[in-house]
């Protein structure tokens, strides 16, 4: 078995072995395999695609690359949640919380962001004293003891698919659909987690353009954590909008813990009840999805969810107090409105490019590595479907800069589409795709 | 402008301008183009293929990448021949000294073999003490005084091809007609001629396994000899049998000076009489390629191309009178008839088998830079079309190790396809494409 000959089999439209597909994962870790023949191998796969068994057998070959979290020391059925990845996504310190309420261990390992969409990590990090960085030992405490810990990832987890991935960034082999769920489902299934619970973000500001796409993706997840032994659930998330009024760190965990308290926007009120109700669901806390919310709804409506939120704040080392005024502790010292020019429905928003806009004022970053500023951001105050009249507030910007802030006022028309009519009204939550 | 674009660009399907080709290849030479970059470009052209106008431009562009040689200094129009390789293989030094002897002046570099196929640099150094590494001065010299010369590769020329072959050859990118044909007409061009006749080989035995694809990979490489202002004529001969009787290097050049002397075999005296005519032509001494070939026959027939064989051998070092015993002066120790244990026509031969026989034998390498053995190969002694009787003398092999020679003597009988009618006979010369 060599390397190019599995290439050569990819290439020809041949489906790989399990042993093939073993030899070049390890080949890439072990270097028996070079990035140069990763690159061509990604390629072949991006013209010839993958079956299901196939693009299982990779994900489970990147997942046992390197090390896999033991969570057995946690009691009960844990879970986690995944979203591919959004503009304004502040769904886990809400979900964390609720689920953890409900009596559901949630042992989360996060990432931190990277061009237009954020990262939890960052949002967290606006929690003055908060703690990302926990000993193993201190991580799996904190969950038996209070069921709840986010903390960035760690360790030597996944490492093909950290080689996988970097040569794919730049080679134009990201949009392959065996080779996202693949990475995702690997670093799910090495995070340890019993129950795992995706959401699949769908439009301008996702990875996948079109339901259709994004539906073809979650199949092939839920597929590959059945191949693995665990329990997934997909659910296919609006993101031709930001989600909620927030984009920004501080800004965004100040909507969380509105929405924990039930004063949150209606759309990310939703999809965090859905998420969590599945997430409580798997768990095996509520013998139906139905029951699930009943559950997560309760727990929102007194209030439950919030003193988890504020139990984990002061368990990982931040002040609860200060989440009901986070957005004030450090503001932006400049704040400015974004006033309409003319009147109209907003028929779409450019959600990617708004998370550009937010990313250049500081609030994220082009490069991993780089430093960010928790405090700056942009409220929308009129969303899709809106009725805007001349002079309506659009949105209120969050800046330190004063250049940066005329770059994103200077920008920020072109995030709209106008138009006479109102457009069709979609839902947050598109679809369901469960095991 | 960037690598990961002009990779996308391609992978979607879309024809890249000259600029981005030539930023990619320059990039590949200076580093700013990672290797693993060039082999999903690769694949993605694999899948996608490239217009002539991108095929030519990619030729160009890896042509121009390093050094290029400066003919400028030989008097006339100075010809080239080039093989796409082949077993058995010695047309080149039957030609040059055919097309010197024609006045036409050869400035000849060649390559080493690699895997089944000979190289003849390998052929010339079984000539005792024959130099094939000259100075630009020395050769440039020789091919004025008497219009032939016959080099290794040499300097830095084409540096983006080599470090482009490279990957390919262990990315499963190597058949793709615009890449092989861009790769060959580079060095082509860099190598300096105003004329250059292909001989294409076609069948088991060669890179194009087809007429049809060989025919494609003619036109290719003529339209880019038509861009880069030089003269191309292309021959597609068969390679479904070794041409002539002998593989092995002294044993090659042994039937090469045959050939000269007026009683080589009849397939290699036919192909090396086409190309050296289409050489003459294209270097302007005939005003057809069929005054060409009465010139060439002539010469052929009275011998001075032998003289001119000579002459070029003692330019370079070695001893003329070597050459009428070239396979006698250092005979492989072991000489062993392989005799026919059934009677039949042969309707095929596994040319690229027989090549592989022969290089286990020592006559070549599997890897680049192994020492080779020049005595060791085979001499046929029936083809295909033959009609062979029980105890017959198929082959017989020249060896130098009793265990090698017993591998040759196991691996020999799968060579053959027999049958009980003759095969339809083909011709040597399956078609000529010309500029």
């Amino acid at each position: 078995m060599n390397a190019e000959d599995i290439i050569r089999a990819k290439r020809d439209g041949r489906e790989l072995t399990r042993d093939e597909i073993n030899y070049f994962i390890h080949g890439l870790v072990n270097g028996r395999v070079a990035d140069y023949q990763a690159a061509a191998w990604a390629m072949a796969v991006y013209f010839q695609g993958m079956t299901p068994r196939e693009t299982s057998d990779l994900a489970l070959a990147m997942a046992y690359s390197g090390e896999v979290m033991d969570l057995s020391a946690i009691e009960g059925i844990k879970v986690d949640k995944h979203s591919t990845g959004g503009v304004g996504d502040k769904t886990t310190p809400v979900v964390v919380s609720l689920c953890a309420a409900a009596g559901v261990p949630v042992a989360k390992m996060s990432g931190r962001g990277l061009g237009f969409t954020g990262g939890t990590i960052d949002k967290f990090e606006s929690i003055p004293g908060f703690r990302t960085e926990l000993s193993q030992q201190e991580f799996i405490d904190q969950v038996n003891r209070i069921k709840a810990a986010v903390v960035s990832q760690t360790g030597n987890l996944v490492p093909a698919d950290k080689i996988l991935y970097a040569i794919r960034d730049v080679t134009a082999t990201v949009d392959s659909i065996p080779l996202i769920a693949s990475s995702v489902m690997s670093k799910k299934i090495a995070s340890g987690a019993d129950g795992i619970v995706l959401d699949i973000k769908v439009g301008q500001g996702a990875f996948m353009k079109d339901l259709d796409s994004a539906a073809q993706l979650a199949e092939s997840m839920v597929a590959i954590g059945r191949q693995a032994g665990r329990r997934v659930a997909a659910i296919l998330s609006d993101m031709n909008r930001p989600l909620g009024w927030a984009i920004g760190n501080a800004l965004e965990i100040q909507e969380a813990v509105d929405t924990l308290r039930g004063r949150g926007p209606e759309d990310l009120a939703e999809l965090c009840s859905i998420l969590a109700s599945y997430m409580v669901y798997l768990g095996g806390a509520a013998p139906s999805v139905e029951e699930a919310r009943a559950k997560v709804e309760g727990i929102l409506a007194d209030g439950k969810g919030y003193q988890k939120l504020c139990e984990m704040v002061a368990y990982q080392g931040g002040q609860a107090e200060d989440l009901e005024r986070i957005a004030e502790i450090d503001p932006a010292r400049l704040q400015v409105e974004i006033r309409a020019d003319r009147a109209g429905y907003i028929q779409r928003l450019r959600t990617d490019e708004i998370g550009r806009i937010v990313m250049r004022l500081g609030a994220g970053r082009e490069r991993a590595g780089e430093p960010i500023d928790h405090a700056v951001g942009v409220k929308l105050r009129r969303k899709t479907g809106d009725l805007v009249e001349v002079n309506d507030t659009l949105a209120v910007v969050y800046a330190n800069d004063r250049q940066r802030l005329e770059e994103a006022r200077k920008a920020w028309p072109q995030v709209y589409t106008w138009g006479e009519e109102p457009p069709r009204p979609t839902p947050i939550v598109l679809g369901t795709i469960a095991d």
